[in-house]
């Protein structure tokens, strides 16, 4: 099988990376990679390490032939996914939306945070939610469609909101969550403040720094009580520390009127994640690291019982261009095409 | 005034960096470093930053002619400034001890968290609190029992402490915390994992890594708890991140029945350390970043009012050597001594 | 076709690594992973990127099945390779040793760098250098013996004399190096220190610093100049920078009596590597950056002729640990049993 | 005393560098700190580690009161120094340049590496240069200028000529140096690639990343071949290494006739610097560390016998903003009034 596979945005950080996993995937074909800002430019021009091992140049949306792929991996900013998915899927292409237009199920909840009107409404109710996990039945579900030959659209998980479910969603599930809020406090390396040069990505500014932003107002904060079914209780505080790839949140959880033990908990969580190739499961005390799962599209989680405030802390490591973005990406367009869900993502990290 | 400074255990980095500041402070003259282990090497031939600025030698402790000076900090691993502390504050030394071992008003609770018995409940008792801003009080009366010639002791606050205090201190003090857990997630450098070289401080297992550790169990639990007069109520989960010097604590505070306001908070903060020349407040948004008091005893504090989960997030940016340890030691050693708070501790962080 | 494969030495950097490849490798099965110190652990117990990828545990070096393996990396001190490499190659196993013991062909020269006696020198005689692209064929004779299932040994290159020579071999091996010194400034991540925790290697030393060390008589001196052939010329001078993984090699080459030109230079090198798949030339003034290919087996080169002082100026970026060490390894062992030699490297750095 | 003291440019990483000595300076006032773009915000809102220690706020270059202060530094761009110099000196203001545009002392040379026309030609035979150790008596002679109240100019050293020249100033005066070309290979911190955001400046470009740039046509060359005397002889090639701040230069300089031994060097390496506060040469196999002078004015340096292909390899680590600019530049300011040279520079770096 070769499927034919386009990125549009490849140049930012989530679009070249999902380039380089298709380029490592066995069974997709990179046919077009675009860039209205570099079109032209030989990919390993602009990111060397493609030297050797990508001849293709980048090329405009317009001019690439984006209807003429199996799957199309749209990594723009909010809007922008709006803007081209309904064509392509119009045109039967399974579509894999990286930004946020298709992650949050109410579009009044998308208007109130993104500050925009959702256009695309009818497309968002057939829309599956791309974090394979925790929503593996739509994801299934939309096999079956791309299997009749419909185009189909997944709208991908956030980093943040990856990390932090798969960290939280075993406890949570389990009906165990007491009352109060969760707080999740995350942080992230400074790829995730993107490819464009700004003083906040100035080397000399995030080295040897570490700071809380978006405090209070981050627009992940309703996609990841979306995902975990805990509308207007979520205190979620992003942070950037000095490192590239990497991204742990950690999930103060309220213990509801079940005693917890951590044996239970390191039950639920193994149990949780024992057929899922991508997440594992840390007991006996281990954290997860995110220089464990940097590069890859792993996530370890971990949870801990907190005995002396009676709470649950648990804990999510991604990286966060991978199994954060790309490499979910990657992730649900296997599932679209049938495929095992971790082909081309057997990567493993850089051990230290 | 020349003051005649000891550092005890003055190879570690704590005990290093009062041996900078004692340096470089105009009414502080170093007498003794003492290492039993590295006792006859020149500081600078270990520490290189001190070539050309310092020529003394580290010497053992039994040679240090300790009660021969005005003031000793303690900078030794808990149990060891139990078993010093005393026969110094006899002599009339006025003691800073930075360990733990004079912070936890109740042995009890020590000896639960420490795993050991306190066998100097008497001198606990008369020690004051090291972190001036918030028991200011305690200090002001040793410098009064120190002025009459008198030897007097000092247990620092710890650096987490130091940061989740100072952070949370003026919300909690205004009787605004409402039920519920409080959760400190706060983030330190490498630093704070102290100067021997294990697996843990190893440059490429460090590095492009963010853990949490000490979950649930953490020693700095109590303390923070006994500051803010909180029992059994904090969440405190540390994390590590790449950077050397700096630590985050990020809080967040439930409010309880009096409506809160972003304008009243940056009020009350303000206000709170309006006296404080080493505490700074940011408004308007701003988040403490630990970048801006790296190598310095400032902090810098912030808290956003969350409106979405009725909660407050506070923010205290330290550098976990300098405000969390050696910085405030010497400010504690400034009030003893009838000084200014700030004296000698007027660096300014590299800008960027 | 499934080769079977140990690792002895498998928990140190290049060890470890060599493991991660082998698992990522399509024709390779590991079958034994050794480390004495710690035999009996789960290789993900310790490295935790392996977690959800491999099963297996350390096996002591005496446990391990090595003489029923079709290949053996020794990952070892120099002088442990001697003493266990003659009996696997009677064996009739393909060794491939990454210590310093079989790259020097003149033993005295071993001896007086070393400091210790040659105790294998038959069988230094009959190893090929592991650098393939200088040195392909010896490595292809070695294919031919391996064919007719002799036990064969290869010495891989040091981390420094790889990049060093992938980036002035072309220059010199076509006769232009002129008179006087070559001077090789190449500077390494911390990884090159190794695993074992000590001041260099601790986070808190090694952040923002740069320094150089073994001024004058490091041990890849006379690899160097052996490979290039210029005995008693080479002045080279590492240093240690603040990354994990990473080497560049900056060449100095004095000109000779052929006048150079740029262009000239870039036909060179783009033709010496032409047939390379794992050594790329940039060209057009791009320098070679370690980011790129970082986590890799691939090498970057590039040379520019600096017409103000008359030299060339030749830099080679690699990851000491992958094409430095662990994916030359693999790469050599690939040439050995026949399979194109960039099997199982096809990896791609993180593109930033 | 109370010196007024304007920076221009002062918003950019050498200048902000100067306003935090200016502020850290007992004689210094701080009267101005300019910054078109920047102009009306405080200093503190923009480079926040000056909360709490700088109320001042940016200011025009036009509505400055430069000809009114006693000095003015100079943190601008080439050319702008040009144009900015002659009026300040006119007024009798001691003017410290830390541009390239009063460094080259032949204007000719000026113009072929800047590629621009030096219209202040009188006003260059008439600066001093600013590298105090090397050249104090031209700095001596503008203080006896200066206070006979006259206006004078000193051109600063570059931060990579500062640590060059340091480090092979000793062996090149003693007329050691022989034959051949003087290879200097130096690494720079990101710092020196200034505080405008690029792909060069972002984080993840430059994080765990070392390449070279500038190959044969940096501008520094022709300023450390004027320093040291050898023109035409120099390869110079810098380099990027991911720390903010620290640059270490290693220097290969070819023997000449006289014999050399190590203990020759130390001596003449002491000897040279012996009345040098700033500088300190290490010995006995030590290596300079750029984090022992991070944060400082200070340099160290060392100079290490290679026997094997008889080259002396000398090796200087500066700040590249503080000895390598702003430092120096405030050095140089304290000599031309009259204050000992280390006034206000006795900061010491975080000792790990």
């Amino acid at each position: 099988m070769s499927i034919r596979v386009g990125v549009v945005g490849a140049a930012g950080f989530a679009g070249i990376e999902v380039v380089r996993l298709v380029l490592l995937h066995p069974e997709f074909e990179l046919v077009a990679a675009t860039s209205n800002e570099l079109a032209g430019k030989q990919i390993s021009s602009v990111y060397p390490a493609f030297t050797g091992a990508c001849d293709l140049a980048f090329s405009t949306h317009a001019e690439a032939p984006l209807k003429e792929c199996d799957v199309v991996f749209l990594a723009v900013p909010h809007t922008a996914a709006i803007a081209q998915a309904p064509a392509l899927v119009d045109a039967g292409v399974a579509v894999i939306d990286l930004s946020a237009d298709f992650r949050l199920k109410d579009p009044a909840v998308y208007e109130k945070w993104y500050q925009v009107e959702h256009t695309a409404t009818g497309l968002l109710a057939q829309a599956a939610f791309g974090l394979p996990e925790l929503f593996g039945e739509e994801l299934a579900a939309l096999a079956d469609r791309r299997a009749k030959g419909n185009g189909v659209l997944v709208g991908c998980a956030g980093c943040y909101p990856t990390a932090t479910s798969l960290a939280a969603a075993p406890f949570i599930r389990a009906g165990l969550l007491g009352e109060g809020p969760v707080v999740a406090d995350a942080v992230s390396g400074v790829s995730g403040a993107g490819k464009k040069a700004t003083e906040r990505t100035h080397y000399c500014f995030a080295d040897e720094n570490l700071e809380a932003y978006g405090v209070g107002n981050h627009r992940h904060t309703p996609e990841i009580e979306q995902i975990l079914g805990i509308p207007g209780r979520l205190v979620f505080t992003p942070h950037l520390a000095p490192l590239d790839r990497g991204l742990l949140s950690t999930v103060t959880l309220p213990v509801g009127d079940t005693a917890i033990s951590q044996a239970m908990l390191d039950d639920l969580y193994t149990g949780f994640y024992a057929d899922e190739p991508l997440v594992s499961v840390l007991t006996g005390g281990a954290q997860p690291k995110t220089s464990s799962v940097a590069g890859t599209c792993r996530a370890h989680v971990a949870a801990i019982y907190n005995e002396h405030a009676n709470v649950v802390v648990a804990t999510g490591a991604i990286d966060n261009v991978g199994k954060g973005a790309a490499g979910q990406a990657v992730q649900c367009a296997n599932i679209v095409f049938g495929l095992p869900q971790a082909t081309g993502l057997e990567q493993i990290a850089i051990p230290a």
